[in-house]
C-alpha cells in the first residue's frame, strides 16, 4: 500500500474541481492549478494552521496565493478544509460569486487581491514581520509562479524578508516550465533559482514538486527553519501535471477543457472520493487585532511669524500620533530625512519599517500590515509613487486602508529639476475609486488633516511641499475631508480663483495685487482635492460677477484638481484650469512657478484676460 | 614617481568640480561624484571611444548614468573630454544651463534621463542589445549607485542582460556604503552584491574602487570580455572619497560645501591643473541611424459582416509595418498571444525583444532603443502598464519615442476580474504633457491609427479591446490624431453622447432605442482622446438642444476622456461624465458594462433625465 494514496487522491480531488470549476466557468487558468496541487494539498493536510471561523486570528497561518490566475486552487483548498461546498466553486467567475476570476477580498481567506503578479511575497513578507515583531507563532506561506520571478518586486520582497531575518517565511516556488506564451527565461533550470534565492540571503531546498516524500520532508524542514533566513522550496513542476494531454504541453496557458474534454480528464483522474477533506489544525487561543477607535487628535501650535515646510509638519503629528494608536506603522523608501519620517521612527522604532529604495515592495508591505489590521503610511516623494503605482492599483482592489504621503510635489521643488517633481500623483491616486485626496498648504493646515487620514477607513493621500510656507490660518481653525477655506473675498468678486499647495500663496499674491487695481477675485485654498468642496465652490460660483472658477495648481494640467473642479455639476459655469503643460527644468521655485505658467504675475495676467473680455461665455 | 600621478590628478580634476559647481549651485550631490571619480577618471582617460562631435554616432561607446544624482561628476568628465570648458559646470542646476540637477536630454552626451534610480542599467541593456543586433563594436557602460541596487528594477536589468548574452555591457558598481538617509541595506558587504549579479549571471570583477591598478585592470578585463556574460565592476569606494571632513562620513548626501569649506576641500586636494583633459578615442567610420522617414501606410480590407479585435488587427498592422520601416522593434512582456505582438515576432525576430514578465525593464530598455533611432512598440495589458509608470514618466523627461499599447481596457474583459482591467490608464498617459492618446473602437480604425501612432514623433499610447466588435467604418475612411466620428445625427438632436471604445456600441444602442422612443441623439466615436477634437464636440454643442455633452467610457471616471471633454473652452457646455467609479469584479462583459453604470441601458436613462428635467442649466 502506497503511504501517500490518500494525499495524492486530495490532490487530485483539488485538481478535479480545478477543471470543473474552470470548464464550468469558459474561461481561467486549470493548468496553473495542476502543477501546484500536490505541494498545496501537504500544506493543507498536515502543516496549515487555521481557524475557519476567524480568518484574521493572529494564531492563523498565513498562505498568500501570489500566482493569482491559480484561483480556482485556492478556492479547492478551502472548500476541501470546510469553508463551503465543492459544489459552490461550479459558481468560478460567475457575477457576485464570491469566487472571482483572481482573488480579490470577497474570497475572505484570500490574504491580498492577487492577479498582478510578483506581488505576492511582498505581501507575505508583510505577515511574517509582523509576527516577528509581535511575537506570533504563526508561519506565512507563499506561493509563487515561475513566470512572475521575472518581476523586480520579487527581488525587492526577497532583499527585505532576508535583511528582517523572516525565517517564518517560507515561499513555494512552483516552477512548472511554461508561462502564458512562451517557456520561462529558465525553464526547467532550477538551478537558476537555487542560486538567486540563495545569493538573496534564502535557505532554500529544491525538490520534485510531484513527490509527497520530497514535498513532505521540505516542509518539514521548512517549519522547523530557525536559521534566521526565509525559506524557499523551490518545487520543480509540471504544468497541467495529472493530466496527460495537459502535462508539459504548451499553449494551454489561460485555456479550459471543453466539457469532452473534462470528461476525458476525470476519466483519467479515476474515483476521487469528493468527501475527502483537510483537517486543519486550529489554533487556540484566538486573538483579533485590537480596535483602532482611539483619538488621533494632536494639539500642536504654531508661531505666527515663523515658516514651516508641511513636509516636517507631517512627520512630527505622526510621530505624535504613534504614542495614541499602536497600530499605526510607518514605511521609508531611504528618504525619511526629506519626508520626515525618521520623527516617527526615532519615536517608535519597532513600527517603523525601512524598506530601502524599493517603492513597489514597500506598497505591498503596506497591504499585508493592513490585512491583519495597521495603519500604515507610505511616505516617499511623490514622484516615486508612480514606481509603485500597480501595486497602488492592486491594495485598492484589496481594499487595503493605507495613507499614502507624498513629499516634493510640483515644479516648487526647485534646482533638482523634472525626475524629482511629483506631478502626475493627483491623477494616480485621482483615478483610483474612493481615495481622498489633501493638500495642505500651511503647518496649521497640515497638523489638522494627517490625523483625518488616520481616521479615514480607506485609501487616502496627502501631497506635502519641499519649501516652507507662511502660516495661512490660526492655530484654532478646523479643517475636513471635503472642504476648504475661502481666503480672501469681497462683496464684488469678479471670479473666483482656487489653489491648492504652493499655489495658494500665488493666488494671494495676484489676488492682492489685482485689488490693488480695482480687481476683486475671491481666493479659496483648496486643501481637500477629493472630494473637492462642490458646496463651496458653487458658492463662490453664484456669488461671483462672472461664472468662472480659475483652479491653479503646481500638477500637470490633466488629471489634477482642474479636473475634479469640472466635475462640478448642476451649475453654470466656466473652468479655466493653469497647471503645467510641459516637462519642466532646474531653476529656483519661483523662476520655474513663472516658467510653468502658475505664478502671481501668470494668474494676474489670466484674470485680467477674462475679466476684460467683452463678456464670459454665460454674461 | 608615481605610476597614477595624472590619473589621480584628473579624478581630483573631476572632484574640485563636483565640489565648485555644487558650492555655486547651492545644491547637488558632491560627495556622490567623490566616490565615483577614480573609476570614471580611468575609463575616460584610457577606454571610452567617443565621438564629441557626433553623440549619437553609433561607434560611440555609451556611458549611462544611472546614479543621476552624481550629475556634476557627468559634466566635468564631458568638460575634461573637451565638450565645453569647465567654467561652464558654475551654471550647475540654474535656469536655462544644460547642467540640470539631473541629467537630462538638453545635456546631449546624457543616453537618458535620470534621476529616478533603477533605471539605467535598462537603459544600457538596450544600447548593448543594439549594439548585438546589428554587430557594431561599441561598449555600453553604465554607473550605478548602491543604493539603487534595491530597485527590483536592476534585477529584471540584470536577468535581461545575462539572457541577451550581453558581454559587451559593464556595470560600474559604486558600492560607496551610504544612501540618502543612512547605510544601504549592505553597507560594505562586497560579497552580497558578488553574490547577488554572480547569481544573475554577470561575470564580475571586485576591486579597491580607489585603486587605479586595480581599476585599471578590470576595465581591461571587462572590455576583452568575450564570455557571452554582462561583466560588473563592483567597486568598494568611499563617498567623499578624497576630502578628509566628506569621506566616508554620514550625513552628508545631497548636501554642498559653504564657500570656506570648499576652501578647505580645495585646499586638500592641492595644486590640481585644470587644463588636464581626456583624449577620447574618436571612432572612425561615423554611423548615423537611417531616418524613418518612410511610408507606414498598410493597406488592409475588412469584411462586413465579421467581427474584428481590435488588438489582433494591431498586431497585423505593427508586423506590416515592420516590413517598410526596419526602425520599428517590439518589446513583449509574456503577453504576445494576448496583445497580438506575436505577429510581429514571427515576422521580425530580429526586432523582437522578449521582455518576460517584468515590465520596468521593458519601458526603460525601450527608451534605450528610442535613444539610438529606434521606433520602439511596448505592448500588454494596458492595467500591467501602470506597473512602469515612474519608467514612463522618465522616459518622458528623456523625450523618448515610444508607442505603447495597453490591450484588455476596461471592465468589459469581463471573467478576470478587476486586477486584469485597465481603468486608470488613460489618467496615466493623459497626465503626460503631449501625450497622444487613441482608442480605435473598430477594426478599420485601429488599421488606420496605428501607422499615425508610428509617424508622430514622442509618446503616442493606443488601448485595445479584448473583444471583438462589429465594423462602424467602411474600409476607405480616414482618421487623424485629433479626430472623431459622428456616427448618428439628425437635424433634431437633444444632445451628444460621445463615446470611445467599447462604449460606442453602447451609445450606438442606446441611440437606437430612443430614437424609436422619439428622442434623438447625437454619436460621435472619440477615437482620439488626446488631442480630443474640439471643433467638432464644440459644434455638436451648437446644434444640439441642450447644450450637453454625455461622454462614456469603459475607464475610472477621473482623468479619463470625461476630463479631457470638460477642458473644452469658449463654449456653453454641460458635460456629464459616465464611467467606472467602483472597483469592479468578474462577471460577463455585458453584465459588467452594466454593473458599471456605462450600458446602453444607463445611458438610455441618463439622457431621458437630462431631456425630461425641466431644463438644462443652460437652456
Amino acid at each position: 500500500m502506497e503511504q501517500f494514496k490518500e494525499l495524492r487522491e486530495k490532490a487530485n480531488l483539488l485538481r478535479k474541481w480545478s477543471l470543473i470549476s474552470t470548464t464550468e466557468a469558459e474561461s481561467g487558468h486549470p493548468t496553473s492549478c495542476l502543477s501546484a496541487a500536490d505541494v498545496t494539498a501537504v500544506l493543507f493536510d498536515k502543516y496549515f494552521t487555521y481557524d475557519l471561523a476567524k480568518p484574521l486570528n493572529l494564531y492563523n497561518d498565513r498562505f498568500v496565493l501570489s500566482k493569482g490566475h491559480a484561483s480556482p486552487l485556492l478556492y479547492a483548498l478551502f472548500g476541501m478544509a470546510g469553508a463551503y461546498p465543492l459544489e459552490e466553486l461550479k459558481t468560478l467567475r460567475k457575477l457576485g460569486s464570491r469566487f472571482e476570476g483572481h482573488p480579490v477580498p470577497s474570497f475572505i481567506y484570500a490574504e491580498a487581491a492577487t492577479g498582478s503578479l510578483g506581488q505576492g511575497l511582498s505581501v507575505g513578507a508583510a505577515l511574517a514581520l509582523i509576527a516577528r515583531r509581535e511575537n506570533l507563532p504563526y508561519k506565512t506561506y507563499v506561493l509563487t509562479g515561475d513566470g512572475e520571478l521575472a518581476e523586480g518586486q520579487i527581488w525587492e520582497a526577497a532583499n527585505f524578508s532576508s535583511y528582517h531575518k523572516l525565517d517564518n517565511l517560507i515561499a513555494l516556488l512552483d516552477i512548472n516550465r511554461l508561462a502564458q506564451s512562451q517557456e520561462t527565461m529558465f525553464g526547467h533550470d532550477i538551478e537558476k533559482y537555487i542560486s538567486r534565492f540563495q545569493a538573496f540571503g534564502f535557505e532554500v531546498r529544491a525538490i520534485d514538486g510531484h513527490n509527497f516524500s520530497e514535498i513532505d520532508s521540505a516542509f518539514d524542514l521548512a517549519v522547523k527553519n530557525n536559521t534566521g533566513k526565509p525559506f524557499a522550496i523551490i518545487a520543480k513542476t509540471f504544468k497541467g501535471k495529472g493530466i496527460s494531454f495537459l502535462e508539459n504541453k504548451d499553449g494551454w496557458h489561460g485555456k479550459v477543457l471543453k466539457k469532452d474534454e473534462l470528461q476525458k480528464a476525470l476519466t483519467e483522474l479515476g474515483n476521487v472520493d469528493d468527501s475527502l477533506h483537510f483537517h486543519l489544525k486550529k489554533p487556540s487561543p484566538a486573538k483579533l487585532q485590537e480596535s483602532i477607535s482611539v483619538n488621533t487628535t494632536v494639539k500642536m501650535s504654531f508661531e505666527k511669524n515663523k515658516d514651516y515646510a508641511t513636509r516636517e509638519i507631517f512627520g512630527q503629528v505622526l510621530a505624535k500620533m504613534g504614542e495614541k494608536n499602536k497600530n499605526i506603522y510607518t514605511l521609508d523608501g531611504d528618504v525619511k530625512n526629506s519626508t520626515f519620517t525618521e520623527d516617527f521612527q526615532k519615536a517608535w522604532p519597532d513600527r517603523f519599517v525601512e524598506c530601502y529604495i524599493a517603492e513597489q515592495n514597500m506598497v505591498s508591505v503596506a497591504a499585508g500590515l493592513s490585512r491583519l489590521g495597521k495603519i500604515p503610511f507610505v511616505a516617499t516623494f511623490a514622484a516615486f509613487l508612480t514606481r509603485a503605482a500597480d501595486q497602488i492599483r492592486m491594495a485598492r482592489v484589496s481594499e487595503a486602508n493605507i495613507k499614502f504621503v507624498g513629499s516634493h510635489v510640483g515644479v516648487s521643488i526647485g534646482e533638482d529639476g523634472p525626475s524629482q517633481m511629483g506631478l502626475e500623483d493627483i491623477a494616480m491616486f485621482g483615478a483610483i475609486p474612493g481615495t481622498i485626496i489633501l493638500q495642505p498648504a500651511d503647518a496649521v493646515s497640515a497638523a489638522k488633516l494627517v490625523p483625518l487620514m488616520a481616521l479615514h477607513q480607506g485609501f487616502a493621500y496627502m501631497r506635502t511641499l519641499r519649501s516652507k510656507t507662511h502660516l495661512l490660518y490660526e492655530n484654532e481653525e478646523e479643517f475636513q475631508i471635503g472642504g476648504s477655506k475661502i481666503l480672501q473675498q469681497s462683496r464684488d468678486d469678479q471670479l473666483t480663483v482656487a489653489a491648492t499647495g504652493i499655489t495658494v500663496f500665488e493666488a494671494m499674491k495676484a489676488a492682492e495685487e489685482l485689488k490693488r487695481e480695482g480687481i476683486n477675485v475671491r481666493v479659496v485654498d483648496c486643501y481637500s482635492i477629493n472630494p473637492i468642496d462642490e458646496v463651496t465652490l458653487k458658492k463662490c460660483l453664484q456669488e461671483t460677477r462672472k461664472k468662472i472658477l480659475i483652479t491653479v495648481e503646481d500638477h500637470f494640467i490633466h488629471g489634477g484638481l482642474g479636473d475634479f473642479a469640472a466635475a462640478i455639476t448642476g451649475i453654470n459655469k466656466q473652468v479655466e484650469k493653469m497647471a503645467v503643460t510641459k516637462i519642466s527644468q532646474s531653476g529656483t521655485k519661483d523662476q520655474l512657478l513663472d516658467d510653468a505658467g502658475i505664478s502671481a504675475a501668470h494668474i494676474i495676467n489670466r484674470v485680467k484676460e477674462l475679466v476684460r473680455s467683452a463678456q464670459s461665455v454665460f454674461a
